[in-house]
């Protein structure tokens, strides 16, 4: 049986750094003692130490997205490993890069009753790029060139759009540690700072027959742009200029990005899911073509105003190469970059795509901006904690170059509904992959992690609850993060859905409210954090203020109540009736 | 699309509960709804609500394993079905029947960009006996029929030896509930008390010629037993009269259920973990034949003595048709019911076992009465909160008909080393198919759940905090558990293995000791629950009495230093070796 070799373990990790994973988020174990031993040792491997591995693996997807950029995760054999299950689907399915760990126990032990030995092989099923259980890292050449090529293209696949995680599972035999101790390798300084293997991916660029056809689809036409969530802050630009030369409005999803750092006079729509909530005008706003980027936007009242204009010619450009239409309506699927797009249509020569008629935009802008303001006027009309009103205040109190991190369930629709376009720069997260409500909270202290950003998370109780043990890392590493509990005690989006009037009330309150009546305070405290329960607006500013200057984990909870927080949306979205009933709007359209 | 029939939903529930599932571990979700409603309109289904999946799941293993029959899971789609796995796994290598019901997008939302939608076919991958996505329930008969047969199915398939977890992918197209409303559907009370589809498995029973064979393996050797963990308490008494027949030892480790109801006279051998560590002793009791029942044991010095006794015979029971041999050396694998082995060895006409030669088991008796004795002897003397002691206090603390659940990683060790067998029936439970530190809170609670008896969590504070999610359920149901918190700021385990001693005190905290410095009580009393901080051992003592008079969730910490430990541990191990050093033994044993 081979030896194990710490030298080749350190190579491996060397040319994980090399190939550009600078952040390793690391439970603790013993069989993974010999990669958590190399990644320790490594001047360039920033190591996250977490004692819950689906924490672990989360706070690895939010740093991973925040810095744009693959993160390892690491963890011991058995059921260890399992437990990255869930942010492992999150993270292929939002195309984020990871490479995943798995620390095993060598053939020898498997199937035959060792303790801390499940089947590794293939563990996260379809939801991983690559998975590969790697030889045992002994001396001898051929495995460390392996190994180290291995890095390379793991790191290498992990990025490759689509992005995604990677499954590396390694098996080690003991002994984990040389009898005489272990001394640590540092990496060789004569190697140039590449790993041995790289990869480089050409991108997809559209033909110019591809070109034609799509401007001859979009050209002179009533289209809108739908940018759903996505993560390229350099897609912005280009997209909002092939708007202005379309004369299409963008229908801009809150985790699109186009919301922060938007400019006057741009035609970035933010309060589609207000008005096209109201019949007459989505019908009046039906397009002929729809031109989309990223994933499926969040807001049910845009996903039913793009499932019903059957007629309009759909376009779905996925740069992921993916299939982003649950509708299944007829549609033209774009397999391409999106900036490519965005640059090939503005460029095409000769045949600058002519705008939308005239009218059509403005009419767009008009609604929206009658929309954004009904709604400004009814929330400051009301004084009470309603939780749609906790992202307009946020709109107002974020900095520039904020990030704010918003939880699934209701405070990803809030804030679709309430948080306008800014000119602020800022960024937007969300576990939109598989939109769970699990390890939000890890993940928000990931993005924290990344630094350079204020990170706020927005997240409602029961998935502040699901990931508490997220919280550890705050208190373990300092990190910076505001969070903005809405605790309604219970799952408050149900209280929209059609189940809570299909039965009595106890029957959904067991279902699907789910009190559980805790007190968070001494949970928040537990872990160093402080916690502020707020009674108004002006303590929620002033909480919100004092927690930037303080730094560390705040958590700042705003008391609601699920049916009331029914009754309030409803009541926000008969004011937008109101007003895009009253004739003036139809003065302005016409 | 066929329209979803609650009626057919019902009658599948109803078949679930028919063929024998009585306790549904639940978590709230939008797309489980119908499933949801069945059970608890079902008046044979007790629900369990929990928020996090993942302890949800470990709760229904405590209670499956608690009450020796199947327990169901259900949850919505998406990650909430990835955060199962870590149970699945445990509940497959464990064998613990669990039917997994997983609420599923229809197939016209996969890989198109829809939420919550993950790939949950074979999600559990090989960690599940049967996986299956079922058709939509319509009002057909054919599929009405088919969905009863699959749960009489899932159910007989999940108890069959070995027993474990299936898992049921159910795909629900909206509308979730009916338009006018969702009216609970009782059960047809015209209908037998049955399944539609049962199961019944002949049992494996030895052939003449292979009893034989055994006869002819055991008899007049010098042999021993080994238990490990096993959960049939029937298995006892035909085990200890087959020990005693053929006059070996039987080695049994905590979870073999053997140290429980103990009677003066019978060949219990409780105190190998300490005796075979002095390799002395350990070769002088060499067998020439061992008999293994249940899992591989937990003791390292037993594991280490069954390896290295090459040349014994090693005879391998598992009626779970497993290969629980790790060591690989040479073996009789025995697939037949552990029971049916015993039970004809000694009934096999005209040719009953001769007994061990004359000696061997008193030598064996000897040497463990005085290991004991040493070891009571030992701990008399000290009064520092040694963590071993609190397995000592347990043994006499504990009331008849209590259970115990111990955690991994150290608890299990030393409920090995430090609890002797007793007259007092207890029962042991621990999570030994994959011996993660992960769920340990919430299978305790659901072992709770099972009700009839007391049941104490001795625990350490890496796998509390893991699973600290798990409390609310005790909170939420008002059950009661009293948790021995083993609080050494961190993983106990890592001081006695070689990474101790291989790097620096700096690395090795930080990969290994890693101290969270939590405090525990603000977070158990945020559950609900009563926390006490010990200082001695008459406090413990008095704790643990007010625990079982006062119900409820009790957590008494007692805390401790994580190198003081080995070092604790190590005076054990040297006064077991004086013990056995001191010629009255030798005087003895010859």
């Amino acid at each position: 049986m081979a030896e194990l070799s710490h030298a080749t373990v350190a190579a491996f990790v060397d040319d994980l750094v090399r190939a550009g994973v600078r952040h390793f988020s690391v439970c603790p174990g013993s069989r993974s003692t010999p990669l958590a031993l190399a990644i320790a040792a490594h001047p360039g491997a920033k190591l996250w130490m977490h004692l819950d591995e689906r924490s672990a693996a989360f706070f690895g997807l939010g740093l991973a997205k925040a810095s744009r950029s693959p993160v390892a995760l690491l963890c011991s054999s058995g059921t260890a490993a399992a437990n990255f299950a869930p942010a492992v689907a999150e993270a292929f399915l939002a195309h984020v890069p990871l490479v995943v760990l798995t620390a095993d126990r060598p053939q020898l032990l498997h199937d035959s009753g060792a303790l801390q030995t499940i089947d590794q092989t293939r563990l996260y099923g379809s939801h991983v790029k690559w998975s590969v259980t790697l030889p045992e890292p002994d001396n001898s050449p051929e495995v460390s060139r392996y190994l180290r090529a291995v890095a390379g293209r793991a790191v290498g696949l992990a990025r490759e759009r689509p992005a995604g995680p990677v499954h590396l599972n390694c098996p080690f035999s003991e002994p984990l540690v040389p009898k005489d101790g272990w001394v640590a390798i540092p990496p060789d300084p004569g190697l140039a700072p590449r790993p041995s293997v790289e990869l480089e991916t050409a991108p997809r660029a559209l033909a110019a027959d591809q070109v034609e056809r799509l401007l001859d689809e979009l050209s002179g036409r009533r289209g809108v742009i739908v940018c759903g969530p996505q993560d390229d802050p350099g897609l912005i630009e280009p997209l909002l200029k092939l708007a202005e030369a379309l004369g299409f409005p963008v229908l801009a999803d809150p985790l699109s990005q186009v919301r922060g750092g938007a400019q006057d006079g741009q035609p970035i729509i933010d309060a589609y899911d207000a008005f096209l909530r109201h019949e007459p005008v989505a019908q009046e706003l039906a397009p002929e073509v729809v031109l989309r980027f990223g994933a499926y936007p969040t807001s049910k009242p845009l996903q039913t105003y793009l499932e019903r204009c059957l007629g309009a010619r759909m376009l779905v450009v996925d740069g992921d190469d993916g299939w982003p239409e649950p509708s299944h309506r007829g549609a033209i699927f774009i397999h391409a970059g999106e900036r490519n797009v965005c640059e090939a249509v503005l460029q095409a020569q000769g045949a600058a795509p002519t705008r939308s008629p005239s009218g059509w935009l403005e009419q767009w802008q008009t609604i929206n901006r009658r929309t954004r303001s009904a709604i400004e006027e009814h929330l400051a009309k009301q004084d009470e904690l309603f939780e749609g009103q906790v992202f307009a205040e946020l709109a107002r109190l974020l900095p520039d170059q904020a990030a704010i991190y918003v939880g699934n369930s209701m405070p990803i629709r809030d804030l679709d509904t309430f948080f306008p376009a800014s000119e602020r720069t800022v960024r937007f997260f969300g576990n939109r992959g598989a939109s769970g409500i699990d390890g939000v909270v890890s993940s928000a202290l990931g993005a924290a992690a990344a630094g350079g950003n204020r990170v706020v998370l927005v997240i409602g109780d029961v998935s502040f609850y699901h990931d508490s043990n997220g919280l550890l890392a705050a208190r373990r590493y300092g990190l910076d993060l505001t969070v903005v509990l809405l605790n309604n005690d219970g799952g408050g989006i149900f209280s929209f859905l059609p189940q809570a009037t299909a039965m009595n009330g106890v029957t959904f309150e067991l279902l699907f409210g789910t009190p559980h009546g805790l007190d968070f305070a001494p949970i928040v405290q537990a872990y160093g954090g402080r916690h502020q329960l707020i009674r108004s607006w002006p303590e929620f500013r002033s909480a919100f203020g004092a927690a930037g200057d303080r730094g560390g984990l705040t958590v700042i909870e705003v008391p609601t109540e699920r049916r009331r927080n029914v009754t309030a949306h409803e009541a926000v979205w008969e004011a937008v009736v109101a007003c895009l009933q009253a004739p003036q709007l139809a003065g302005e359209v016409v």
